[in-house]
């Protein structure tokens, strides 16, 4: 499976997607004709129209998946899948509710490119269970897409020394889930991405890199650069399968 | 009803329920027995005795509702409730397991005092759609308590000046969840709480306050002692009754 998995989708003082241009048009290969996922968000068309606009000068033509009564139809003829960042409690429901669950697997199974930021990064693992985001709608079962059998934490931020805030930082809230849940985490610093193909899978951007947490172990740090393919092998185990 | 629901349970430099030690005690008045719900952290044993310990002084003899089989069948006994922090959906999680829900909400209804800190003041809603915690598990709903008919955000926090992370500020957040519900959310700040008896609501602890959300308005500013019982009416919507 080819997957880019962004951190996030907009790095300070740049446009949208530009600090992870180059390395999108890389992935995106020939792929001419993208279907994205606007569902994290609540303007679909404002959303989908933003996106065809980053990709306009790589000569893409984007797609919005909510344009079609039944959007899994508009799989066949796309040759990348970009599931856009929001909400992902939001987009999740979505996808559960439009069937894009098995779809978006198969199609990408057989050979279109996933790419994903923030939420729709969330999408490719397993579970929601590591979202930063509020649960503002209840979706029918946490489990996602399971494009890699372990979880990412999207927009991982290391605790702020001297903050007298009283709630869990974000490593806190990772030991929560390893508390009940035997699944490895990597949590991918702003302006990171995981790029995965011919069964390898690598970390790219910025220097800050990222963190592996694995149950009952100290976290180990990744750079640009670092392979992670060992990440691809192996089953999660979940406190229960429907995720 | 009679609630005591803070924002937090412990302020920088004080030990466990110190900042709202005076507001407990007048809350608690002649209760002597109170059942402490521990299933937010993992430790249910160091959990409750750390409670126990906060309680002594008070003349409060405290009994984790973990030690029995039923744990409902503790709630007779018990003149206060304490649900106390952790990640909100492992709580949500061990109540509706428990059968815990229709049983509290029968308790306090009958008389007994709710206290709740943090996850466990996200329990009084109707929803936990305005936690801030990660989703570790999946509760079989996202329906709680609703022992008022409004959603709270503990631990509000405000937008961080000159932040360059890209992930949401809670005021987004809640943005997000009043583009998907129609319910007001109450933003309490670290340090504050609400009480509610008689019939009234009101703010309470540091001068930081409070800030509330309603859908298509602007979020309004409470201070210490400002009254709130208007939020005591009104139905909640949201956009699916399972919560």
């Amino acid at each position: 499976m080819r997957l880019l998995l962004l951190s996030n989708s907009t790095a300070p003082g740049h446009g949208y997607l530009d600090h992870a241009r180059a390395e999108i048009a890389d992935a995106l290969g020939g792929a001419r004709r993208l279907l994205f996922v606007p569902w994290a968000q609540a303007d679909h068309d404002g959303y989908t129209a933003r996106v065809a606009e980053a990709f306009a000068p790589l000569g893409v033509e984007v797609t919005g998946a909510h344009t079609a009564g039944r959007p899994a139809s508009l799989l066949d003829a796309a040759d990348a899948v970009f599931v856009g960042g929001g909400n992902s409690f939001r987009l999740l429901t979505a996808l559960h509710r439009h069937g894009l669950i098995d779809a978006i697997r198969a199609r990408v199974a057989a050979g279109a490119l996933y790419l994903g930021s923030s939420a729709g990064t969330n999408m490719a693992c397993p579970t929601l269970r590591t979202t930063n985001d509020m649960p503002i709608v209840q979706p029918p079962s946490f489990g996602a897409l399971g494009l890699v059998p372990f979880q990412i934490n999207p927009h991982y931020l290391d605790p702020v020394p001297g903050s007298t805030h009283m709630g869990e930082t974000r490593a806190q809230r990772i030991k929560e889930f390893h508390e009940e849940n035997d699944v490895p985490v990597l949590g991918l610093r702003e302006g990171t991405w995981l790029r995965a193909g011919d069964g390898r899978l690598t970390l790219g951007g910025v220097p800050a890199g990222a963190v592996l947490f694995r149950r009952g172990q100290e976290p180990v740090e990744y750079g640009p650069g670092a392979e992670l393919s060992e990440l691809l092998a192996g089953e999660p185990a979940f406190d229960s399968p429907q995720g």
